[in-house]
Order: C-alpha cells, then sequence, then structure tokens
C-alpha cells in the first residue's frame, strides 16, 4: 500500500501540555520528519490548531493516538497526501468565482 | 496515445472509508505516484473532497473504479494534463475583470 | 518560420468525449508535449474548458481539426507564444487601475 | 548604442490575420527570440493584443513595420528593456495606496 | 525527543532594551541559528513584537528566560516546528472562504 | 565610498523622443547594465514613466544629465539601492494595515 | 554575541542631503554589504524612507550615527535579524482575519 506523506489536522486540545510538547511528541512519531502545530484560535479553556505533519511513511493512527494521550481531539483530516511523490492540491477557477 | 500525468477530480463521498484510505488506494493505482486529497465542505453524511492524482501514465478507469469501490462518486473532472510534459493552466485578462 | 510554443484556446465541447480524451488526443498531435484541459463552467449540454497546449513547434491547423474531430469548437485564441524562447505575458500598471 | 530586450506593445489588430500568424511573424524579425499575443478584449471587427517581445537586440522598427504589414496598429508602448542585462520594474508603495 | 526547529512567539515588552538587543540575545541562546524580531505596534510605553526564532535544536526554555531577562513577557506561541526537517504550514479552502 | 546598483525614478518626458531611445541611451550610461521605462500614464502632450536602473556601479549624475538631454524630467527618486549587494525593501506589518 | 544581519528602519530626513548619499552612506558603514532607501512620503520641507540594511554584522550605532549626520532621523525599527543565519518573519491566520 502507498505510504502517507502528508497529514493536515485540525486539533483541539487544552493549553497544556503545550504546543512544543504536541510538535515534539508528534515528530517523533515513526516514519515522521517533521511538524508544524500553528495557532488558529485560542480561548479560555481550549486552543484550536492546524497540525501539519509530513514524512516518507506517515503512522497515522500512531500519530492519533499521541495527540489523544497530549488530551488533544482531531477534529478533522483537512488534507492528506499518499504516494511515491508529494502532491500538491490545486486551485481551480470554481475558487475565484462568487457562488 | 499520449499519456495522462495529472487529474483534478471533485469527488462526493461518505465519512468512512476515511480520506487517508482513500489517498492510499487512489496513490496505489498502476501509473499513479501521488494523490491529494483535500477537504472542501464537509456534511452530516458526506464530505466534498478535491482529489489531485499525479503520475506518469496515470490509469484513469481504474482511478474512477476505485473511488468508486470505496463508496465515492466523482461529481466532476476539473483538470486533466496529457502528454510527455506537465503543462500548467494560464491566466488570461478575462479572469481578473469583471464580467 | 517561427514555431508555435504554446497556445491557449477558449473551447465549447459536449459532455462527450470527455476532457481525458480531449487532452490525450491534443497532446498527441505532431509537435505537442503537452496539453492541459480546465473546466471553466458546465452546462447541461456542453462544457467550456481552458486548454493549455505546449510544444517545441505546435502543428496549429492539427490541434484545431482534432478538436473539431471531437465535436468541440474553438471559441476564440487566448494567447499564442512563438519563437525558439517561451515568452510569458507581462503585467502592466492600466491592469491594477480601474478604468 | 545598448540593444533593446524587451518590448511590451498594445496593438490593435482586425480579426486576420490570426494571433498565430502575429506571433509568428513578430517572432521571425532579426534580434528577437520569442513573442507572446494574448487578447486583451475582442469587438466585432478589431481585437486588443498585448504583445510582448524579446530577445538579444530587438530591431524595434522592423517589429513595427511587421505589424503594420499584418494591417495591425501599435496603440502604445507600455514597456521597454535595454541593456547587456534584462531589468524588471519594480512596485512602489504608490502603487498600493489609494490616491 | 524530535528537535524544535522553529518558534513564532508573540512578545510584549518595554521600549527598552531595545528590539536590536532582543534579537541578539535571542540568536546567542544554545541551539539557535538566527533570530527575527518585527514590530507589530507600538504604544506609549510598551511595544508588540513578533519573534521568530530558527535552529537546528532550539532551547525553548532558555529563549522563554532570556525575554523574560530583558523584561518581556511571552504573550503567546504562535506557531512551533519539531523534527528532522522543517515543516510549513498550509493553507486549506476555509481560509479563504468567509464564515 | 558603496556603488549605486539600482536606481528607481519617476520621470515626466514628451512623447518625442520614444521610450526605445530613453531605455537605450540610459542602458548606455557608464556603470549601467540596463534600463527599463514602464508606462505610467499618457497625456496629450506628455507621459509619465518609471524608469529602473541596474548596474555595479552607476553614474547617477550621468543618468540624470541623459535624462534631461532627452527632455525628461526627474520627478522624484523613489528607490536607491547602494553596496555590493543588492538589498530588496522589505513589507512590514503596517503596510497591510488599514490607517 | 549574535552578529546583527538586518534592519529595517522608517527614517524621517530633509530633501538634502539625498537618498542617493544616504544609501551610499549607510552601504559604507562597518559589516553592512547593501542598502535600500524606499520613498514612503513626500512632503514640503521633508520625506519618510523605508531603510533597509543588510550585511554579515552590522554595526548598529555606526548606521544611526551616520543617518543623523545626514540629517535624518530614525523613527522606529521596524525588524532586525540577528545570528549566524538570516530568518524571515511569518505570516499568521491573525494577520489575515478581520479584528
Amino acid at each position: 500500500m502507498a505510504p502517507i506523506r502528508r497529514l493536515v489536522l485540525d486539533v483541539l486540545k487544552p493549553h497544556a501540555p503545550s504546543k512544543v510538547e504536541l510538535a515534539r511528541e508528534v515528530a517523533s512519531v515513526s516514519g515522521v520528519s517533521g511538524a508544524n502545530a500553528l495557532l488558529l484560535e485560542t480561548d479560555r479553556d481550549v486552543e484550536n490548531v492546524r497540525l501539519v505533519v509530513e514524512g516518507d511513511d506517515i503512522d497515522v493512527e500512531a500519530v492519533e493516538h499521541r495527540i489523544v494521550d497530549l488530551s488533544g481531539t482531531v477534529h478533522s483530516i483537512d488534507e492528506v497526501v499518499a504516494g511515491e511523490q508529494m502532491v500538491d492540491s490545486r486551485d481551480i477557477p470554481q475558487d475565484w468565482l462568487p457562488p
């Protein structure tokens, strides 16, 4: 089966453990070469984080377990790339036209 | 006949199987080197996904069958590239002028 | 005479034959190295496609015949590049100023 | 004297001869390595074309004569680059500020 | 554990010590190869600075202590990258759609 | 003293001599490797041109004299780069915020 | 201590000495490899200039003295980069969201 190369996750998490710990823990999962945690919105109790994970063969379940172990919830999977080669998404004309 | 190098598909699918499985399965089709599944919109029962498939000689029918096997429907084919060389689309002035 | 390197065509076509077949057929024309078919708008009976064709020495008449053979109509030629070297168009200040 | 490397011309022309012929003819002028003809606006009798010409030492008069021979008119010269080296124009803050 | 490669911090600080001293001091922390201090907003008594810190293995606690030693406060951690490889964040369609 | 590497000038000039002659003449000044003349606005008697001049060691006075010799006036100097190395300007947050 | 690699300064200065002299003088300061002076706004008596200074080890005090010697005033320091490596600032989602 083709390996997973990128995951973009919408994560909801309490303020502690920190985004530093989250990025560090996810970057240590098998098949992951790097993780980016970007703050989208912050609230009194929780914060909403976009987590981008890249690697040669990401263990998706292990990533999701690591997030849950750190008290986070995966709200949605926004982008997935699979295969021998990284493929980026494409804009199409419908994206820039008003509905 | 010239090989297909890129397909951009507008796919409607139930929440399960997941986009991870969809990208992985499509990236395993003959002639495909990578697949990107981007979430466009999500609903109670279905999700709308932009699927970008790239490769040296994509088996288009096999890609479409794999999507149907995973309970997805191809809503439209938004972009196709064929040939020895990848060619990107071009903006033209009519794109930035109001109608 | 200088060779044609790029053609951008505005094509109107019925839903069948598909854009996959259109791109594949045009990419197989003499002097063409690749073709990109982008869906601009879709209707009950027809679809409007931007077709970008690149190559070292495109046989323009053959491209147009191939489109007509597939039941398409060339609505307009939006961009043409000729010469030993590819040249892109340029923005000028009048483009960003309101009229 | 320094050679001309790029010309951007605003050209008005009848529908025939075509933009394909215009680009091909201009790309064949002495010192020209490529020509891009972009459709800006189309009317019943005429079309407005942005013509970008690049080369190591463009013969400007010959380019203008070739356009006139093909029944076109040079409305304005929008950009000129001269010298041993290609130089692009620059945005300045006044460009993005409202007047 | 995976090393930290980038930190983006929202810092509030008095006017003295200066941003020059802040950038210099943070760039001297263990594992840091460079620091960028960008002025976001300035007030009578304080200024709001975006601090981007990059390195092969940033000592996050030491960075935070250095900021506090210079009388600054870390308002929020806006982005964190961890792993063997730098990973940038990704735009997703929800970013360009109105809510 | 550090050499001048780029000049961006706002020039007002009559229609003749042409922008082709202006670019050619300025590109021939000592220390200049290329010149770009971009039409900003055109009037019955005069035209407003952005002139970008680049080189290893531009003779600024000679450039200004050449412009005056061609009946042009330097309205303002919009950008100057000096030094062994080309340095571009930077956007800062105040540029994208409304005042 | 880490060296300073880039300074972005908001400078107010009389019309004379010119921006050419300002850029040239600042580019000649110890540790500076290039300087860019961009006109932001012009008034009857003064002009507002964005000055970007880059180098391997900029002598910040000497830059500021040189500006003052030329009758300029440093209004604010908008960006500072320090370290062995150049680091650019980052956009974050809060930048593109309305407050």
